[in-house]
């Protein structure tokens, strides 16, 4: 039997050899054509649809032993595949393989008086290191998204579905030896030792360019904490909406409902409602019970307690909590300028919506708030690589650096500077 | 007298005090107008020229210390300022002043199916760190550049330059102050004590955005092995030209020589020249001859020495050193691949540079090296914001986040997205 040093000596060794691994594999994956990551990707939807059986069995594995680990019944619906959903994966990577290629696209050219002409040109990032946990579709769709970008990825998925993930990665592999892209370009680390994250978040000896935590919050804090490379991520998304005084009533009430109620649990969703005190006593009311028609259970200050005494009080910690449920809670605020405080104090920088007739505090609320996605008369719900036109995304991020809101394939890249000349020497 | 414990403690009280002021002033310094802005630069330009004393008396007291510390020549030079220097200062603030304000530039923007209008637009990146050594014109430099693009910036320069560049820094605090921009928007730190930049590596308890480090290797190497922010920089510029054997032999010697000669100190200066073994005959003598005229010393392998015997013998590290100084490192090569090889080997990806009259060739070395700028038919002394024209350039990164290449205003910035809609709830 192995020692803990031993084992954590081997974990260290493994996930060593997986970087280099993926090293070898970036430059021929970057100087991929179009073609032939296209083609791997459809090799890809094939195999997955060739393999619903091998796929449904080690699904049936992780379910087993989910079942014996007593995951909670949303675990258990999170890890559990059927037919319909590997022909959904199978068609994600397709939609992906149709997107268009971002490398070597021109994103801005200029000439110069001397006569160069300089091209700034997409180019992938690197090696790309994605943490997930239970879905094991993520396996799939970050395995593909990476590839799309001519970017070799490290998989690190949960524990929970292993098997799953192992035989989805068995899929993606295939596709690249089918198009002759070598097979490291999609490594799925193959051990559920926690010590592998570890190894992962000091960048395996610059064999990993960036890492994207996909899971709860405290995956995603640590990897925050103590990645010793850049993260695109968001730690919580909460996300605001604010009811301007010029705000169209029936176009508030719609937006509240769809912003809190939609889906509850993704990072989109609106956790605070800001109302202008100057519409307490027209727009507070049908909101409020709209949102409790729906089944969300309101949480609010003394001051909208006495129009909707249904709400429970809330406590100073519902500010700065993300329900991802049916939940909400409610603020009356003094105008654009109140909204704007509380955002800024409290809010993920994720995204906040205004509903407003009134273009100029629009605008102010477009310019003071520093957040990732800001939206003007729509739902918080929008908040998404897809509803973008982006085609795929592998997460929200809310830094500052690099990509910011939706992280789909563009932002997956790099850039280089071509610069043709005739001879140009510089003064 | 303060123990070392107590002296660190303090150190880092002052950084974390420096840091709070920082993100206390970005968010006016965010919303501060283009006007406002341009105002504080101008202001910043005349109190330089109107300080001129006040500067050259502190510049004084740094000269006669750096005489007793035993500084080198060049280091003295470094150092010094004098009148035409000092409205060198104040012409590149104005200069930087009249700079397009990238903040709230539309970056991209375009519509949905489903009617929502979607813009990226331009913001400040925050908090920006700029380490740096005894040259005090960066206090200026880098301080107006933050600024422009809505950025706080905190500067630590060298302990050599620190009177000469509190002077200056006094006065970037007057033309912030003229203009009714708060006055820490630009904090120089008032220690010489190296705990500072070690405080500053943490982070600032998320009070620094990213860090930008000015000076020699062993300054950025150290920023880059222990910022816990994002770095931009470059640790060396180990830049290759290419001369291929579809080469003009009139342009390689004119560009050989001003790549490497032009000014050797800078980091776009060529360190190796790689030469097409297809033209040893007719192209390597006249080329190493005119190197040898310019007063270059040539370091190379046997083949090389063979048809120029002056030349040195090259050792293993010649093809990793950045000479900085009138050195090239010269080998044959077979071909564009033999070049690329090489370069992806050897290079520090800043800068390379082909000539060849074959377009295809060029193609080749554009899409086959991954360096953050490449060059066909011109030196790669044009590596420069400058010459890109960004109008002023912090540094060059070589990094694939966020920054690459020359680190202008643009560089500076982050975005967010505006979406506007007509009521829109996502189905």
């Amino acid at each position: 039997m192995l020692t803990t040093h031993d084992a954590s000596t081997n974990v260290a060794v493994l996930m060593e050899d997986i970087g280099r691994k993926a090293r070898a594999a970036a430059r021929p994956l970057a100087l991929a054509s179009a073609e032939r990551k296209h083609a791997a990707l459809v090799g890809m939807a094939q195999a997955v649809v060739r393999s619903e059986q091998a796929i449904l069995s080690a699904n049936a594995l992780d379910m087993a032993n989910g079942e014996d680990a007593g995951l909670t019944p949303s675990m258990m619906d999170r890890l559990k595949l059927d037919s319909g959903r590997i022909r959904a994966i199978a068609d994600g990577i397709r939609a992906i393989a149709e997107l268009k290629d971002p490398v070597g696209e021109v994103i801005a050219e200029w000439d110069r008086p001397n006569g160069l002409h300089i091209e700034r040109v997409r180019t992938p990032l690197g090696i790309i290191g994605v943490i997930y946990e239970s879905r094991p579709n993520v396996t799939a769709d970050a395995g593909a998204l990476c590839l799309k970008a001519g970017n070799a990825v490290i998989l690190r998925g949960g524990s929970d579905s292993l098997h799953s993930s192992q035989a989805i990665h068995a899929c993606l592999v295939e596709g690249l030896k089918s198009a002759g892209l070598p097979e490291d370009a999609i490594q799925l680390v193959p051990t559920t030792d926690r010590a592998a994250v570890g190894e992962m978040l000091t960048g395996l000896s610059g064999n990993l360019d960036v890492i994207v935590p996909r899971g709860g919050k405290s995956l995603v804090g640590r990897v925050q904490r103590e990645a010793r490379v850049p993260v695109f991520a968001h730690l919580e998304g909460i996300c605001h909406l604010y009811i301007d005084k010029a705000a169209d009533l029936d176009m508030a009430v719609k937006i509240a409902v769809n912003a809190k109620m939609r889906r509850t649990g993704i990072c989109g969703s609106a956790e605070t409602l800001l109302v202008d005190r100057a519409v307490k006593d027209t727009h507070l009311l049908p909101i409020l019970e709209a949102l409790d028609a729906a089944g969300c259970e309101i949480r609010a200050e003394d001051e909208v307690r006495a129009v909707f005494p249904n709400a429970k009080p809330a406590k100073d910690e519902d500010w700065t909590t993300e329900y991802l449920d049916a939940i909400i809670s409610v603020k009356l605020v003094d105008g654009v300028s109140g909204a704007i405080d509380h955002i800024e104090h409290y809010s993920s920088h994720h995204t906040e919506a205004i509903v407003t007739d009134d273009a100029a505090t629009a605008e102010r609320f477009f310019n003071e708030i520093d957040s990732a996605i800001l939206l003007h008369n729509a739902s918080t719900q929008f908040a998404d690589g897809g509803e973008f036109g982006m085609g795929a995304e592998i997460g929200i991020a809310t830094g500052r650096m690099h990509a910011r809101g939706p992280v789909g394939v563009e932002q997956l890249t790099s850039f280089k500077y071509r610069v043709r000349g005739q001879g140009q020497t510089r003064p």
